[in-house]
């Protein structure tokens, strides 16, 4: 970021490649979630090479594999966790596998990569939390809604630069689509998904603990329902949490699946994040009734102004991420912090069903 | 309102004048804040006729007296008492005065209008209950967040009419300017103000009732605090509060004071409304970042549709305010939804005191 005069603006134009071909390798499976395409395209984008990729449905990677002519598919998922080439497994399993899968690949000195949420239940987090001591690998999870945000991502280094003072709120909206009839059997299945604040949820803890600057937190009040679709018992179609960080951060989330039909988005998902000297709000997917999303809206002592992101920010922590298990550093996401927002996520999960 | 094709719109133009001059006659005193003003003119646009104002400070009402040429200054408040001609009395006193001053016009056989927050303990409004019962006079209170803004107004029209299904959640975000050196002293005396939620809050807790549809609600978390000014060890600067109404909705608000000095408004108050087919965000005072307040975002099923409030709403609260009283009925705000929300709004500053 640099600041221009009075004017906020991002400055770097696209994602670094940090390696050369080659220099990184790693392998794509469980095409389950769509956000597989997202981590593999930010990995390849930061220069990492795909050698595999592994899913019981071959249409699910077609397009992968021609976007990536030099790997190929394997129809035994042994064979990349034999593969002393492969440094990292990156997957997008059904939510309640993940844990399973990320342990099995850490076991053969793999670095796991998986989509959120990583966990279902607080007993995978506590045997991935002993895998990473066993294994020295690591856990990191794609929490894409800061991670393969431009205005997301930016709004972390404008906080970070002081652009709105302390922090003293962080509160997130964020209503989906559900498309039921697009959605796979196991959506609507509660073992499976984990329930709305652990599955959802982690990416809205993920950014408390981000923009917030908090290790830890206390969860004061956290509610999970079915309020509207009675027809999928198992749905919760409406999460909400009340979070008082570490550092006397205030933290709220609402998630849904009440993201309306006319609505030009898959959810019209909003951050606000309060400090001592200004404010900003990222309205990331759409800016209703003006646009597209992608935009930061900054308030402070001196300026008010909106900071346009997407094409201008790129997607910097797949370059880190590489580079942290090619250094063997933790930089791009401490470990700590990853476990975290998912341990906070399924605190409150439960609360909410108490 | 009426629906033009795929189009929301409000019908009204301006403020009816419900009567002719002198067929309604009220009194304005204790101008210690500001709001005293709107709630003038809130009355004299919808036919109301002034005749006495009350106040130590002679400069704080020479313009009412310019704008209102019938009306006539006393020294003595008594001489309002007296007046049998006078039906109502507006005032916005330090809040901590203002259920006392109510009373003491009802049992002179006047209904009351004050400024909110009507109440600074339960104890006042128990009396003020009290008082209703044995005076059979209103105890009325001007939320103004609502009742004059006309995006806050006609947002409860387009929920009465359905625009966005049965609502789920109503959620406030409301800053504001701290400007502490234009403050009078009772400001940062937490006697006289009652607290963050109290004071201000009141109005937030109005809106959950209002769009809600809800008649009593459990607050879940509340929080009061002073997280930026240690200067004023009484004010308090951030609160919040989660509520569940007895209907189910959900509501949350944030308030604070801390609105930065480059906005253009004293606060980019915000209302967002979740229903299960829609949901709509009202700006009040400002779009940030593109022109000024009195919009309604409405998206759902059908549109996606910007609607320009100002000018075209009007505030039909107080005219229905003068028609109950001549009438004897209770329309424009149910006694008893006006002391609910103050009574969960002191509901929730204890539970964020204790």
């Amino acid at each position: 970021m640099s600041r221009d005069g009075m004017n906020y603006q991002p400055l770097s134009a696209a994602t670094e490649q940090v390696v050369k071909p080659g220099e990184f390798v790693f392998a794509a499976s469980h095409f389950d979630h769509g956000h597989i395409y997202g981590q593999i395209s930010g990995l390849t984008s930061a220069g990492g090479t795909l050698k595999y990729v592994f899913d019981a449905d071959p249409e699910r990677y077609a397009k992968v594999l021609e976007q990536n002519p030099g790997a190929k598919a394997v129809s035994d998922f042994q064979e990349i966790l034999d593969d002393p080439e492969v440094q990292l497994l990156t997957s997008a399993a059904i939510p309640n596998l993940r844990c399973g899968i990320g342990i099995q690949a850490m076991d053969a000195g793999k670095h796991y990569l998986t989509d959120k949420s990583p966990f279902t239940t607080l007993e995978q987090l506590a045997e991935a939390r002993e895998a990473v001591k066993r294994t020295g690998k690591k856990y990191a999870v794609c929490y894409s809604e800061r991670l393969l945000s431009e205005s997301g991502w930016y709004a972390g280094e404008l906080i970070r630069e002081g652009a709105i003072g302390r922090v003293l709120q962080v509160l997130n909206l964020a209503p989906h689509n559900l498309a039921a009839a697009g959605r796979p059997e196991w959506f609507f299945q509660k073992e499976a998904y984990g329930g709305i604040l652990t599955d959802i949820g982690s990416h809205q803890f993920e950014q408390f603990l981000t923009y917030g600057g908090g290790q830890d937190a206390k969860v004061n009040f956290a509610r999970v329902d079915n309020v509207g679709n009675p027809e999928y018992p198992e749905l919760e179609d409406f999460g909400e949490a009340s979070l008082t960080l570490d550092n006397g951060v205030s933290c709220y989330c609402r998630i849904d699946w009440f993201n309306p039909k006319a609505s030009r988005t898959w959810g019209d998902g909003r951050t606000f994040v309060l400090g001592t000297e200004g404010y900003l709000e990222i309205r990331k997917y759409i800016d209703v009734c003006n646009g597209g999303g992608g935009k930061i809206f900054l308030v402070n002592n001196d300026v008010e102004q909106m900071i346009e992101c997407n094409g201008k920010v790129g997607f910097p922590y797949f370059g880190r991420l590489i580079l942290d298990i090619l250094n063997g550093t933790d930089e791009a996401m401490p470990q700590e912090h990853a476990f975290k927002a998912a341990e906070l996520s399924m605190l409150a999960q439960q609360m909410g069903e108490s």
